[in-house]
C-alpha cells in the first residue's frame, strides 16, 4: 500500500456536509459540499458520504485513497462514537462510523463539531501557542469546545464543554434542552431573533426590524442594522453581549483559561460584537482575572476548524 | 541520610494552623495544632511554624526529620509559591515557602487550600476511584478545587477553581472580591447568616434566630435551629439549596464531572443539606446529565484533606 500523508476532514451541519481532503501541513486542499438534509435516514447518508469520500480520494489521484476520516458532528458522543438525536437532523441516535465503515476500510473517528473546531484551532490556529482555551461556536446555536493543558476536555459522560447551556435565567426561555434560560436562547442567531421580538414586545421602536416576520429575521439583518446604528439592533445587542461576559466570566473562575475564541455566523460581527464585549468581559471578571485572559476571533473560514480539527482525530 | 517514610502536612487557617506528620500510607500518626492569628507578620509566622514542623518530626524519633513539607493556605498562587494578600491572614503577599527554606533543609511546596482538599480525596479518600471531580469546602466562604482526569486543574493563572466566585446575582450581595453576588456570598457560613438577616428583613418569623445579633450569629445556630424545624432556618436553607444547585449545573455542563464532594462546616449539616440539594439538583440539571453526577459527603475530617491532600506534594 503506498502511504498516503492525506487525511478526509469531514463537517456535518444541519443544512449541508462539507468534506475536506487535508494534506499533512493542515491545508485544505480540495472540499466538496452536499446537502444533508436531502438524505431521510442515517445509512442512505453514510452511503452518499462514503462515496463522496472516495471521489474526493480519486480526484486527487492518491492511490491509496486516505490515510483516515475524521468527523464534526451535532450531539456526538464521544465515549459511543454516536450521534444522539442531534435536533437538526432528525435520524434519532445513529452509529455513523459503524454505517460508514462498511464503505471504508480506513479508520474513521467522530468527535463533536465544537470540539473539533477546537482541536482545529489547536493544531493549525490562533490556539497553536495556547495550551487552555476555549472555542465558541456562534451560530443556530451556541456551541464550545474546551482545551486544557493542550488535551480535549471530553468529560466523564464525553459531555464536557456544553456552554450553551449554561442558566442565565431559570425562569428564562425555553431552551431545545427543555430547560428555561440557557445561555444559548440569548447569544446565537436565534436568540438574537428571540430578543428583537422580546425588545419590540416591551416598547416601541422606530426600526426597519420591526418590518420583518419572526421567521423572516436572520441574525445577518440584524448585525446590519446594528452596523446601521438602528437602535433596536443595538439595544439587542448591548443586553445579548452583557449576558454573554456575565457566564464567560463564570466559566474563567472554573478554567482560568488563556483566551476565549470565537466563531461562526454571528461572531462575522466582528468588532461590532467583541469591542463591547471586552469591556463588560473585564467589569465582570473576579479582579485577580482582570487583564488576563484574551477575547479573540477566529481566523479560519466557517467549517474550516472542524474540517481540520476532525481530520486531526486520524493524522 | 536515613531515608524517611514521613512526609509534613500542613493546613494553614486564618485562626489555626494544622500540622500532620504523615505516614506512607497517608495515616496523620501525629498532629499539632497552633493560632495563626498570634502572629503579625509572615517571617514571624514561618519561623515559629519551621520550629513546631522541626518538634514533630524530632518527637517521632526519626533521624531523617521527614521527606519533605506540604503546604495547603489560602489564597496560594500555584505559579508563584506565594499567599497573595489572603483576606483572614492580613500579612499581605508573601513567600512563605522562601521563609520557611531559611529553617528546613527538605523540599517545601504549596497549594490552594481547596486544591489540596481535592487532592486529598483523589489520594486517599472518596476519590480514589475518580477521575474527573470537584471538591467543595463550605467553611467561612466557599472553596473549590477541580480535578481532571486524574490532574488537579490549575489554570493559566494558577486561579482555577474559585467556584465561591461563580455570579449568582450581578447586582446582588457584596463580595470579598470587589464584585457583587458570588455564590459564596449566599452558600457558605456567612452567606447563610446574611440570608437570615434578610428572610426578618422581608417578613416576620417566629424564631430563635431573631434574638440573636447577627455577629453572634453562627452557621452551627442555623444548621441547629433547621434541624428543630424552625421556619426562618429551613427558607434560608431551600433559598440557599437551590442557589447552589443552579450553579453546580452550570459546572456540569462545563466540566462533567463524575462528582461533587463536600466538606467543611457547614457541608457538617449532612442530609439535611444534601437531600434537598440532589433533588434540586436533578431539576437543575441539563437532562443529558441527569442521574449522571454525584452529590456526596467527605467521610474525612475537618482539615485531615487539606493536610493529607498537601502531604502528597512531596510524597
Amino acid at each position: 500500500m503506498i502511504k498516503s500523508n492525506h487525511v478526509i476532514g469531514v463537517d456535518i451541519g444541519g443544512t449541508n456536509t462539507k468534506i475536506g481532503l487535508v494534506s499533512a501541513g493542515g491545508k485544505i486542499e480540495l472540499q466538496r459540499n452536499f446537502r444533508t438534509d436531502k438524505y431521510k435516514g442515517g445509512p442512505d447518508y453514510a452511503e452518499n458520504l462514503a462515496r463522496e469520500i472516495k471521489d474526493i480520494c480519486a480526484a486527487v489521484g492518491d492511490a491509496a485513497g486516505c490515510r483516515g476520516v475524521g468527523i464534526a458532528a451535532p450531539n456526538v458522543n464521544f465515549l459511543k462514537g454516536t450521534i444522539e438525536s442531534p435536533a437538526n437532523l432528525k435520524w434519532g441516535t445513529f452509529d455513523l462510523v459503524g454505517e460508514l465503515k462498511k464503505y471504508i476500510d480506513r479508520p474513521v473517528k467522530i468527535v463533536n463539531d465544537a470540539n473539533a473546531a477546537a482541536l482545529g484551532e489547536l493544531r493549525y490556529g490562533l490556539a497553536k501557542n495556547l495550551n487552555t482555551f476555549v472555542v465558541i461556536t456562534l451560530g443556530t446555536g451556541l456551541g464550545s469546545g474546551i482545551v486544557i493543558n493542550g488535551e480535549l476536555l471530553n468529560g466523564s459522560n464525553g459531555l464536557a464543554g456544553e456552554l450553551g447551556h449554561l442558566t442565565v435565567e431559570p425562569q428564562g426561555r425555553l431552551c431545545g434542552c427543555g430547560r428555561l434560560g440557557c445561555l444559548e436562547t440569548y447569544m446565537s442567531a436565534n436568540g438574537l431573533r428571540r430578543s428583537v421580538l422580546y425588545f419590540l414586545s416591551q416598547r416601541p421602536y422606530d426600526s426597519e426590524l420591526a418590518h420583518i416576520s419572526y421567521s423572516e429575521l436572520s441574525a445577518k439583518a440584524i448585525a446590519e442594522a446594528a452596523a446601521q446604528k438602528d437602535a433596536l439592533a443595538l439595544d439587542v445587542l448591548d443586553f445579548t453581549v452583557r449576558i454573554l461576559a456575565r457566564k464567560l466570566a463564570d466559566v474563567v473562575v472554573c478554567l482560568d483559561p488563556q483566551a476565549f475564541i470565537f466563531m461562526g455566523g454571528v461572531a462575522n460581527m466582528g468588532e461590532q460584537l467583541f469591542a463591547p464585549l471586552r469591556t463588560y468581559f473585564e467589569e465582570s471578571l473576579m479582579p485577580v482575572f482582570r487583564g488576563k485572559i484574551r477575547i479573540i476571533h477566529s481566523k479560519m473560514k466557517d467549517g474550516e476548524a472542524a474540517i481540520l480539527g476532525a481530520s486531526t482525530l486520524v493524522a
